[in-house]
């Protein structure tokens, strides 16, 4: 039994996306930014942080997007969410994922010139590339895409041109678990902090 | 071929560990701080962000503390550096090493009593456990222990009390691997920034 704790439009969304992916039943409870329900003893029990995600897992919680990615891409091979078998390969989704949670997420914090010193160094990674990682789809590029959707769709917006990044933005929309997603936080609505 | 860019008492010091804890054989590759050599064209052309630990394998360059230590684990399962064959658990070392990336690593910027909350919540992650998951160590150990060495040897100390925390720095400090890491990096010499 699957249990997804989230926000609309929140970092969260990426964990939505995977699950849609991989297609198992999952309960998906949201918790209100409005009615401040991430600080509830409640919630605070299952993730001490307070944040969303949280995947709890027949009663285990499990936190960070990046973990709650690589166990749904782990569980269900049938996805082709990892490079298969390619030890190296899967390392570069762990590192694109690093990289994205520890430099890229709270660059918005930092200002919009931080930021778009951050978002070329995120191109210039991307480079000529269809997919993150190798030549397919992965959780990486499910990771990358919900922070760029965030720059893309709420202010600041990105400042300047990344046309690898917008070119994979349009490449990653295109799957239907993630329009899923999208329709269904959006009809929930969003509340995001700037 | 294994090549280990790297800084003494720096993020690169788990990646440092995790090479002695798989004993395979590496070329290790000092930058130093004083001539800034991790803003050299050759260094930037390794690892854009100027950032250490890089390891190259075999010339293609792997970034962040996370994906390297997962390559290594990996890579080498005779070490046992990952839970074997339990996907959730695997996933909870992700979480771990996630959650220092992201939240703990940055603390140190954002002033004691920022930090003293963070380590608090880490002191409460860990918990009574002996290792991060499980009853075995493993990469998130070494990811931890870096972070707090780093605390509980250079100025501003973690602010408070720890024993959980400090329990698990001297099971870690215990390790072959690990000393043999300190010696090799203390006889360069530590030039941290503050």
């Amino acid at each position: 039994m699957l249990t997804l704790y989230f926000k609309p439009g929140s970092s969260s969304m990426a964990a939505h996306i995977a699950l849609h992916e991989v297609g198992v039943p999952f309960e998906a409870r949201y918790l209100s930014p409005l009615k401040n329900e991430q600080r509830t003893p409640g919630y605070l029990a299952t993730n001490p942080e307070g944040k969303v995600p949280t995947l709890v897992v027949d009663g285990r919680p499990l936190t960070e997007v990046a973990a709650i990615l690589f166990y749904l891409a782990r569980r269900h091979p049938e996805a082709s969410l990892l490079p298969d078998g390619d030890i190296e390969a899967e390392a570069q989704v762990v590192s694109w994922m690093s990289f994205l949670a520890a430099s890229v997420h709270p660059a918005r914090q930092k200002g919009p010139e931080h930021a778009s010193g951050v978002w070329r160094m995120v191109e210039a990674r991307l480079g000529e590339r269809i997919w993150a990682v190798g030549d397919r789809y992965s959780i990486a590029d499910i990771h990358l895409f919900r922070l760029y959707w965030r720059y893309v769709n709420f202010p600041p917006p990105v400042i300047g041109s990344y046309p690898g990044l917008d070119a994979h933005y349009q490449r990653v929309m295109a799957r239907p678990a993630v329009r899923k997603t999208c329709e269904v936080e959006a009809a929930i609505g969003y509340h995001l902090p700037p």
